[in-house]
Parts: C-alpha cells; sequence; structure tokens
C-alpha cells in the first residue's frame, strides 16, 4: 500500500529532478545503444539483424492493485511482459523505454522503489533502459514500456507457421499465476473485513511470485537454438493456453488437437485450485499471465523436444476443418474457447 | 466534448474486435517494416542506417482538455510531438506503435475519430502504424506513443555539439501554439459561464491550429540537408524557447547571447498577446508547444542560412563562462530562465 510518510512530494524537487535521479544509475551494456536517455531521441545500431519492437501499457485497478503488488516487483514485471513478446518472436530483447503518469499520491521514494524494479529486471535480462517519458496523473499510476530487440530474419519466428502434424508444446507449467491472484485476491478481502488479520502466504511463495514477479522465457529460446529446434510458430502465454492457441491456429490456418491431461500445471497450482474449488486446468486454459512460451515444432523434431526436461509436448496440427479441440483422458472432446480473463485488458 | 448518443459501447464490440475495426485500414508504405500489426512484436529491418527511438505520453487532464481539443486534432497531435523529436536528430520518421488506454464514456466511434487523427499524420509525413496495445482507464483518455526512425550515422545531430560562435537558429515562428492554448481557455471559461455564448475565433484559426493541429518540421530537415547546412546541435521547441536554448547549452556546456528582437514572432500571435496583455515575446520564451526546430550551425553557414525564408537566426553560441544571456534592442542583459508552462508535464 502506498504511504506518503518520511517521503519527499515530488513536487518539491520537480519533473527534471526527479529524471536525473531516476536515470542516473542507467548503464548501458549493450554496442547496439548508441545512445540512451538524454537527447530527443535515442539512437540504436542494428547493422546485422532485423529490430523487434512490441509495447504493453499496465493501468493502475486494472491490470495491477497497490494493495498488494510491491511497486519494486510491478516495475520487474512490467518489462517482464514485454521481454516476453520479444522471446515470442524467437528475438533477444536490448532496450526499452519507460513512460510513466504517476498522480499526486506516489513520493519520489516510491518511483524509485519502481525504478529499482525496472533496472532488475534490465540486469538480469541484459537490456538497455534508453529512454522514456514522465508525466502527472489525476489518478493512479500508468506504465507504458516499449521493448527493442533483434534477431536474424530467417530466425524470426511468427504466430502464422504452424503446420499439419506439427507438435504443440509449451514451456515450464501453466495457471500458477492465477491462482497467485486468487490467493491474493483473497487475502485483500478478509484484510479489508479484518485489518488485524495478517494475510496467509505460507508455502504459496511459488504461486505469488509466478503472479508478482513473472519471468521472460530468454532461457527456452536459448535451449530449442542450442538443441537446434526452431519452433514453426510461438506465442507467450499472456491470456491463457485457450486464447493463445486460437491465435496460432487462426493465424496460421489450421485446426488442432490439445490433450487436457498433458497441459503441465505445478502440484501447488493444483492444491490451491483445489482450495477454490477451480479446476486446474481451468485456471491453465484461461488464467493467462503465466508468460510461458507456446510453441509448435516439426513432428521430426519429438525426440529432441521430448528430452528437454522445461518443455511439454501437449498436442499437435491438425487440419483446418478439424477444428480446434481439447480431449480428456475418457477420449471426449470439445471446442477449446477463449476465454480470457479480463476483457479488455490484454 | 465526448458525448454517447447514437454510439457503439466499446463493451458492446470487446477488445479484439475494437483493434481489429482500429486497425483494418494500416496499410503498410515502408520498406523497412517487414512486419506490423498482428504478431506479439512488429519486425524492423534498418540494415543500412541506425534507428532512432522516441517516446511520448498525453494524458487527459494534463496534456490536454476534450472539452476544446477535437479526438481526430489529439491524434493527429500526438503523433507528431513525437515525430517531431525524431526531426530533432535529424531523423526520418518510420513506424509508430499507439498504445491507448480508455475510459467508458468512450465510444467506438471516439476511438475511431483519435484514430482517423493518428492515421491521417501517418499519411502525411508516410509512417507505419506497427503495433500497440488498447486497455481499460478508470479516468479518461491516455496516449502513449513510441515513434522510430532512420539517420546515417554520421548525419544524426545530438542535443550537444554547439561550438563557440555558432549560429542560433529556429524555424518558422514562436509563441502561436500557446496563445492558440490561452485563447481556447477563455473561451471555455467563458462558454461555462453561459453556455448561449458560442466561441469567438473568427480571424484566430492561425493560432488554433498552431495549437491544436501543429506540424512537426520535416520539411526543414529536407531544406537543411538541400542546402548542405549540417546542424551542430538541434532541439525541438516543445517547452518554450528557453527551455530549449538552456539544454543545448547545458549539453554542450556553452554559454549563448539571444536578440530578444530577433526572436520570429507571427503578427497574430503579437495581436493575441496585446489582447491577453502579455507580451509576445514571453509566449515564445516560455510557451511551448510550437514544435519548431532550434539549430546551431556554423557562421560559415551564415550566407546559405539567410536565404532560407522560414529560418530565422535569432544569436550566437559563446563560451560557457559568459552565461546565457538575453539581449534586447536597448543593449540590456538578463539571464534565460527555463520556465516549462506546466512543471511536471514536458
Amino acid at each position: 500500500m502506498i504511504t506518503s510518510e518520511n517521503k519527499t512530494p515530488i513536487s518539491k524537487i520537480g519533473e527534471f529532478k526527479l529524471i536525473e535521479t531516476l536515470t542516473k544509475n542507467i548503464k548501458i551494456n549493450n554496442s547496439s545503444t548508441i545512445k540512451g536517455v538524454g537527447d530527443d531521441a535515442a539512437v540504436l545500431k542494428y547493422l546485422n539483424n532485423n529490430t523487434l519492437i512490441t509495447t504493453d501499457l499496465l493501468v493502475e485497478g486494472i491490470h495491477f492493485n497497490l494493495i498488494y503488488t510491491p511497486l519494486k516487483h510491478l516495475g520487474y514485471k512490467s518489462v517482464i511482459v514485454n521481454l516476453s513478446d520479444l522471446c515470442a518472436m524467437n528475438a533477444t530483447p536490448k532496450q526499452i523505454t519507460v513512460s510513466i503518469a504517476i498522480s499526486k499520491k506516489f513520493c519520489v521514494e516510491d518511483i524509485e522503489e519502481l525504478y529499482s524494479g525496472i533496472l532488475s529486471a534490465c540486469k538480469k535480462y541484459n537490456v538497455d533502459l534508453i529512454g522514456g517519458d514522465t508525466s502527472s496523473s489525476l489518478t493512479g499510476l500508468l506504465i507504458s514500456i516499449t521493448a527493442i530487440g533483434e534477431a536474424k530474419e530467417e530466425k524470426i519466428v511468427y504466430r502464422n507457421g504452424a503446420k499439419l502434424n506439427d507438435l504443440i508444446c509449451v514451456s515450464g507449467n501453466l495457471g500458477a499465476a492465477y491462482m497467485g491472484l486468487q490467493l491474493l485476491e483473497r487475502e485483500k478481502v478478509i484484510f479489508a473485513d479484518n485489518s488485524k488479520v495478517q494475510p496467509d502466504f505460507l508455502g504459496h511463495e511459488y504461486l505469488l511470485e509466478r503472479q508478482l514477479k513473472p519471468e521472460a522465457r530468454l532461457d527456452i529460446i536459448k535451449t530449442l537454438e542450442t538443441n537446434n529446434i526452431f519452433p514453426t510458430s510461438m506465442i507467450d502465454v499472456s491470456d491463457g493456453l485457450s486464447s493463445e492457441i486460437l491465435h496460432i491456429c487462426n493465424n496460421s490456418k489450421v485446426g488442432c488437437k490439445l490433450y487436457l491431461d498433458k497441459i503441465p500445471i505445478d502440484i501447488t497450482t493444483c492444491n490451491m485450485a483445489d482450495e477454490f474449488n477451480i479446476a486446474p486446468e481451468v485456471a491453465a486454459l484461461n488464467g493467462g499471465e503465466d508468460y510461458e512460451l507456446l510453441f509448435t515444432a516439426p513432428l521430426s523434431d519429438y525426440e529432441k523436444i521430448r528430452k528437454i526436461k522445461d518443455i511439454s509436448i501437449i498436442g499437435s496440427i491438425t487440419e483446418d476443418s478439424f477444428g480446434k479441440k481439447l480431449l480428456d483422458s475418457k477420449g471426449n472432446q470439445s471446442d477449446i474457447v477463449a476465454q480470457g480473463w479480463n476483457g479488455l485488458t490484454e
């Protein structure tokens, strides 16, 4: 929760000084960054590879709730959601710009906290912060990040390349971020009813981390490259498996068969889903915010993929006419339906 | 003003349909755009030139007031402020991404109107819209645009290259956008007092256009190139001449001498300033939002620059120790002080 006790109002130091404070620790690590923060525009040099650009907007009250989201985690996550999009193109993230709009309830120390999370993600992924904009807002906090990456043209993976009989694969496990959110929401309600009750998070660290401090699967990109696996299509799981596989199928003009019991779900996700009386598969299919990579690869890569610990094969690509189907262990088929967990907030 | 009469609520069509509606008319015109809207990231190919990136955030109630700003103009202007930053680096704008957060008061038709302005600016400046993000907002409208451009490395102009004895030059005229804003604010107050009084804008079209529909001076960039004039430093006038010349001087570690009576001010700006009892020079020095280009060039280019109609020579670069001075026609000197017209809202 945001309090202003013993903190510095932003009005006291003004915009220029705030920017100076936030940018003074920024270091440039990539040789493709010619000029970072401090001019009308940043300058990049990508002379041998293609440049990739993606952008995401995070709005207080829509995408995050500061009652249970530490600002440092929020900063970290706002970078990750962008880097994840670059990974989903098989590209390497190199730079970001960060624009924020802040209302009066935030003090200098709050924004420094947010930036420490942003810079921590930059450091971990070797990404340079090269520019941005700072503005006031009449209500709450807004973060708009644009990420820039590079890839050789022939290595870029789009959503539209899935082919008949391709394997459908996903990294890590799904549904954990969603169950982490449910847990946070539950404790928020309990806390609102009785502020003396302290939140009960013991043993749920993994779910909370998946929700509050996700990672971009750059490691998977590298593993695939090392193993000479070249995905035919790829997308990151931000809106839930159902929504993402439909994007791949619709863009590639193919159908698919997903095996419900092959979807990787962590045991802690199952336990929490059980507590909430939710089927864990529902969290995986519709939960979102896992930032895992969903991709298709040629059937001939089966042996190579099977050996990689953190990748699961969950289905295969069919003719378009087959439709997009989910098969349970009894052989029952149902249509896959996109049910993003939050309408206008992709 | 935003009304919902005979319009379609966004909730009725949902996010995906809204994005489809907004992006269906987007055309790609630049060969450097390999893949635009529709995947996790856009793909660009800048193999021979450097890539430049800039970003600006516009927040309702801070940067614009929808009582007197038509959404189409707002869309146009939000693109222009970014393209202007690229021009200030001597770069050619090529692509933009557009992220918007919208509250419930906006209908589909409103956002289409906003986009028609965005696309109109793209068309005029031959820029491709290649991606973005759409989100809800709890209050008002927020627009975050990132612009990408290209330039040969040796042609890029930074803020820090001004040299002793360089000429200080500015394009067009200054203060008009600020007087346009004063006029709009005055009519807003009158309208609030008595809604039967219609705003009196006759004869003030130029000032209103400078405020509501500014242009980026890509033409000046081209004129300078044609005339073999290579600026040593450059910045666009978004916060007022005072603030911008100080940026150049501080970054270049030099001083300057600006001649008050050389600052180009349009006659309509003078007239309106007179009506408001403001010295027109104050509007030029501190008004901002003119999006003209302020640059320095070697003294040896004097004859070439003098002949260009839309560029004024307004001063010269001095030793740092001289300070940053304004000289009036009587020879009185005063220090140049940055007085951006709006604290945290660059």
